[in-house]
This record gives C-alpha cells, structure tokens and sequence, in this order.
C-alpha cells in the first residue's frame, strides 16, 4: 500500500523563495543527491526550488534524526539507501518540517545553496548496473523491424527480459558524449570495418536505484520488492545500433552500450513518489497470467508509476540559432510490461544479490504511435524515415553537436506534481 | 617481450621448507591473495610452499619498497593493482630477495603463517565483470549443437565477443553452489514453469585481473594492453542451461550466470607469468585477419600462455566412498581465439573505462576432441550422452553434492612449473 502522509500534501508551502512554484522541487519532492562547492568535499543535498540544502550539514549541526547522521558523512548516498525506508521516511520527515516551518530558517540558512554554485555528483557508487527491456511497445517496434509478423520473442510474456550492464561508464547528465568507435558491417560490406559509429542514438530509460540487500541465494518475493525500490532517476542508454547488430550475437549487447550510460543526478525517492503509485495496466486478455512468483495483488494494484516523459532535441545549428530544444515525443511510462517489483524479484529468483546503489534500467519506454517514441532508431524506422527538424535539419541518427535531453514528471489528479530534472548529454566528435 | 628475470631462475631455492618441491607455489610463483587470521583483519598475502607470508606486515616492519606501503594497507588488491607494473615488480623482487636469503629468516618468520591456519578472501573489490567467448572449440562445440553446418557466427573471427557479468555474486573458491531457481520452458512443454534448474553446469575459465586505469574515452592500444593485465586466476562461469535457453533471447544470458561465479583465490602475476608466454596459434589459412587495431606483431609472438588446464570431479558418494576426485578433462589454454591483450584493447575500443581489479573471463576453454572440455553441456552433448564416473554414476548435468574442482599450470621447458591452486565448490539443494 502507498504510504501518503501529510508531505505530500498539496498546500504544503515552503518558505524557500519561488519553491512553492518550481516545476520539479517542490517541497512536496525533496529529492536526494549528492553535490559539492569550492571546497570538493562530497555531501548529500536535497533539492528546493532553485536551492540544495545541505543535509550531511544539517546532520553536523544536530538538526536530522541521529539514526541517519553516519550515512550522510559518506560522500555518496549508498549508506542511507542500506539503512530501512522508515529511517529515510524520517529523514524525509525532518527535512520537510525544516522548509515549511518559518522558524528555522535561520538555522538552515547557512545550509543552502543556489543551485548554480553546486556541482553535482553520481549519487551512488554504483556497484552492478542491469538494463531490463520492460517497454513492450519499444520492443514491438524494435522486434517489427526485423520480425514484421513477429515482432515479440516467445519468452517476453513470461520474463522479465533483462542484461547486465556496465557500472564504470555511468555517468552524469552533462557529461558528453564522445562519439564511440567500433566495429561495423554495413549492409554493403563483405567484410567489417572499425570506425566511428554512424548511427548514434539515444534510450529514452528510468532508473531505479536499489535499497537494502538481500543475501546471495535469497531470492527477494514479490511481496517484499517494492521495499527495495529506493528511488527513480532518468536514464538514457546511449547506443550506437551499427556496433549493436554486428557484436549482439549470440551473447548480447556489449560495447554498443557501455561506452556511456547517463543518468540524472537527483534521486526522486519512493518516498515522494508513493502518491503516483497507481494500477498497472490491465494484460491484454490473450496474454498468459505472470508465473506466481511474479505476481502480487497490491503490485497489480499499484506497481506502476504516473509519470510523463519527454525527450527533446537541440542540434547545434538550432542553439546558434538562439532556438529552443525540439521535442521529439512524450508519453507515459504505464507501458513498460513488467513492473519495478517484478524486476527486482525476477532479478533475485535465482538467489542474485542485489546492493544498495545498484541501478535497474527501465529499458526504453516508448508510446505505440509516433508521438513518444523513445529512440531514433523507432522514430526515423532504423534510419529509413529521417526526422525533420523545425530549422529543416533531419535527423536519422544523433550528429556531431546534437544535444539530446530527457525528462519526467509525475502528475496526478489531487496532488502537486514533482518532476525529474533533467537528463541531458551534447555529441562530441569521435577522438582522433 | 617478457621481462625473464633472475626471479624466474629455475635454480632459485628458498629457505622455507618444502618451497621448492610444492607444485604451485615456489618461490618463482610468488602470487598474490588477501588472507585474514584470527583477528578477521584482511592482509595482502603470498602464497609460498604451504605458507602464506604476510606482506602487509613485512611492509609496516619497513621490509619491502616504500613504494607499495600505502596499498599493502587496504584490505583488498585493488589500490597494488592501480600502481604500475614496475612497482609491483619491484615487490616482487624484495619479497623473492627475502626468501631466498636465511639471512631474511629471523625477520620474516614472524610474519610466516601456515596456509591452513589462514582464511583466503577476494582478493579484489571487483568494479565490473566481463564475460568472454574465446573459447573457439567451446563455441564450435556450443554452436553445433544448434547450428550442425554452421557452429560459428559470422562476427566470431571478427569481433572478441564478450558480455557483461555481474559482480555482486563473484566469490571465492570453495562458496557452495546453491542451486539457482528460475523460469525454465522444457521442449515436451508449451509452458515455462519456476523451479531448480535441472541443467546445472559448470564452466572452465580463465579469469584476468586488470591492472591500471583507462580514462572514459580514451581506448587502450593493442601495443599497451598487455600491461593492462595484473594477473590471472581460474573462473567458473557456474551456469544454469535451462534458464539460459529461455532467457537468452535477444539480450544475452542473465540469471543462468549470475547467481554465482567462482574464481581462485591466488593472483598468478603477469611477473610470475612472463616465462610462460608463448605465440598465439597461428590462425588457420581461410581465417581472416585480425583488423589493424587488434593487431600487434608481439602480442601475437608471445600473447598466450604456456598453461595445462584440469577439470575434475568429485561426487558425494565417491567423496563417502574415499575414492579421490576423477578427471573430467585436461587441455591447453591455447585455444584462445584471442589473446588477453586483444580482449583488453576490443573492451576499451568505444572508449569504455577498464578500472583496477576489473575482472574478464575468457569464456570456457575447451579441446577440439573430448579430452579437454569445458563444460557438462559439451560432455553430455547436451544431456545426450551421460558420462559415467569410476563408481558407475553417470552425470548429464550436475547434481546436488557434486564437487567440481579447476586447477592450472605453467609449464614450460627450462622453467620451473608454477600452479594456480584450485577453484572449487560443491553443489548444495535449492532452498526451499
């Protein structure tokens, strides 16, 4: 069941100015990070408006719960996503009584910073990464190209498809995204070449960051998964789909992908999250029933997420040009076909342990139509229908300058919407 | 070129006793491990005759080069490992000038355990965890049991194909093996069910630790790879089959691999190795060349390794019996379709980041004759033909109380043979 309590009440009012009505970071959200001043130093920070509030700072001067006071000293959030949702729900708690009550600001003044002046952080030390591929419609539209009549393989109904990827190469939004090389064979070569990739693309993804752990051989049940949701983010699984179709036989992806994984820096906790908890869409009824392992009433009920996504598009020319990004499509993310418990019990069934600051990828979430396609490799059909640009640019793949952004937003009748913040990543040219 | 040194002297003798007749750890071996004693507290240890000689206590006396101090503090192999090949070189020469003095006895013994009184931990907190096919008859023997006319893909003389592990479940050498749960679709059924998997294999790998770090971006030459290898141990690629054939489609194998992989616990340096390294197999006439950035003349002069590999088996009844564990199979490791530097360069070449303690497995390494298979699948033809055992059992796949047990050596004519130790671990139940 979703706990709502009173902050995520919908008049809660900060007296952080202009909180009260930002888009993403409302007190309502308070979301976790991890940033840094002049000084490098690593603390854990959440976002308000256009500030971050330093909470290993607050924690120093004795103003959070005692039980979170070593976590926050670590430099990265690992520590307070082992600690159990009750502590981080009372963190959550304090730190949200501190914005709304007008009397400590002068004890949290010190403790804030415009945004601007923060660097941020990866949020965790991330130690295994796993990319699912949930977005049936993203794997419809992927499968079609191949497989027109068949676009779906026999086991997508039945598990939770999913694959291990690389924990080195993730990295902040921002970070840019050098242009990868690789091998390739062209549909016109006997033979393949190594070189920059020409068909670079982006995932539209989230993320979820795992809390807690479970023993290697204790498979997590379905009934107690969502405990180890500890919070989402945006991921794009930048992928370069001419190195993806010569290597990915018969072992997977592998260097398509892992030259760079983005992520957002501000975990949106499932704290704030539990007012966007709704039902996870209905199976279709020819559909078989998920085995019993992966299946719980209160998940069905309430697995799913209300979130919009949305990516945009600005190429180089259009930013010279003083124009603003294009946006390339938004949809929901109730199509992905498995929900984020089921990945993590499917991901534990065989006894695989799972640690605080592992991240999940969604994989790619994409609408059924045109209009929230989550990759170019749908929207341009594998290159053959280049997207036009407003400046007239077309896109069949990213280009040298394109900067490509995600972003999400929860939204729910009777609640104030929190967002995401952005993930965003500029192409660079291949190195020499 | 190997850098052949006085430390490789066959002649070299150390004053401890019963150095020079062990078969895997004399005093030219010298590899490195992380052992606790009593005290839990975790030491940089080498392994020499059936003694370990504390190295993070040898250090703190001011015994060995001032150089590696700081890294011999930190409880794992992974601060040594980011120093430069030279210094652990330099290491080693203080470690070896120690033993083979008597003059060094007096200073040493103090800090000389008996193996058996020691426990052996990971020797590195491992970042990520790669998993390679190099095994060209592994993968002709795998491939022809689908694809009869046609074993390899057409990518296989093209592309190092690897995927990526997971690195929260790689243990040491003597972690029981629970049998993994999972979703498995047998061929006389419509419907895939959840349960123990009945095709429970083991895999013989090779196991690399890298040594150094490549910057995000910044591909690693095929001239320098090889200074990228630490060291090497042996790997089991544990490996549920049903789950495998279910899942694998279209992003690789996940949970048929990643509820456990074992490696052994001792570092057999590229030092230690660099007698051992021989010319890669010439590739067969009809096969292509390696593409220029996987070419290096002296990577294929002397990139292999000079190793026996042996796989055995020891079920419960033979173990209550008495009888000792029966060989499964021995073969060279120079059926490596690539070498170790071309797998580095190959992981690296989208700009992917290699970071110390990195762990990449060969994939299985097997014979082109049933002498030296790697793995139960090709034993058993893929449960076709049960082998039978020296009691009469007879095993398709392995069954719960099975010990499978790996070792390795270096052999080479003119050098004192060096061992690996053994890699192993017995079958227990699924949990209920």
């Amino acid at each position: 069941m979703s706990h709502i309590d009173h902050t995520h009440d919908r008049e809660a009012s900060s007296w952080i100015d202009g909180a009260d009505e930002h888009p993403d970071f409302p007190v309502q959200n308070l979301p976790l990070g991890i940033f840094s001043l002049g000084d490098g130093q690593r603390r854990v920070g959440t976002a308000i408006g256009d500030s971050i509030l330093d909470l290993s700072g607050l924690s120093r001067d004795r103003l959070l719960p005692d039980s979170v006071r070593p976590a926050l000293e670590t430099g990265t959030l690992n520590a307070l996503f082992a600690l159990s949702s009750a502590e981080r729900q009372e963190l959550r708690h304090g730190v949200f009584a501190s914005l709304t009550d007008r009397t400590s600001r002068v004890a949290l003044l010190p403790h804030l910073y415009p945004s601007q002046h923060c660097t941020m952080h990866l949020p965790f030390t991330v130690g295994d990464y796993t990319d699912f591929y949930v977005g049936i419609h993203h794997a419809t539209n992927i499968g079609r190209q191949f497989r027109p009549d068949n676009p779906l393989l026999p086991n997508y109904k039945y598990v939770p498809i999913g694959y291990h990827g690389r924990a080195s190469s993730i990295r902040l939004s921002g970070t840019p995204v050098i242009r990868p090389k690789g091998q390739h064979k062209p549909s016109y070569s006997d033979l393949p070449g190594y070189g920059p990739t020409y068909r670079l693309d982006y995932e539209l993804e989230l993320g979820v960051w795992i809390a807690g752990e479970n023993a290697l051989g204790e498979p997590v049940p379905i009934s107690k998964a969502g405990s180890r949701v500890g919070g989402l983010c945006l991921l794009n699984d930048w992928s370069a789909r001419d190195l993806q179709a010569w290597e990915y036989q018969p072992l997977g992806p592998f260097l398509a992908k892992n030259f760079l994984t983005s992520v957002s820096p501000w975990v949106v906790t499932a704290e704030a999250l539990a007012p966007f908890r709704i039902a996870q869409p209905a199976r279709p009824e020819d559909d078989p029933a998920p085995l019993p392992y992966l299946f719980d009433a209160t998940d069905q009920a309430e697995g799913a997420f209300a979130l919009t996504l949305e990516t945009w598009i600005a190429t180089r020319k259009m930013r010279e040009a003083g124009m603003p990004p294009h946006r390339l499509g938004t949809g929901p993310a109730t199509s992905m076909y498995w929900t984020v418990a089921q990945m993590v019990t499917h991901h534990t069934a065989n006894g695989c342990n799972l640690m605080p600051g592992d991240l999940l990828g969604t994989g790619t979430i994409s609408t059924p139509d045109p209009s929230g396609l989550g990759s170019l490799m749908e929207l341009s059909q594998g290159g053959k229908a280049p997207v036009t640009l407003p400046d007239g640019e077309e896109r069949s793949f990213l280009e040298d300058g394109d900067e490509l952004i995600l972003s999400a937003r929860a939204v729910r009748d009777g609640f104030r919407s929190i967002g995401f913040g952005l993930c965003s990543g500029v192409v660079e040219a291949a190195r020499t």
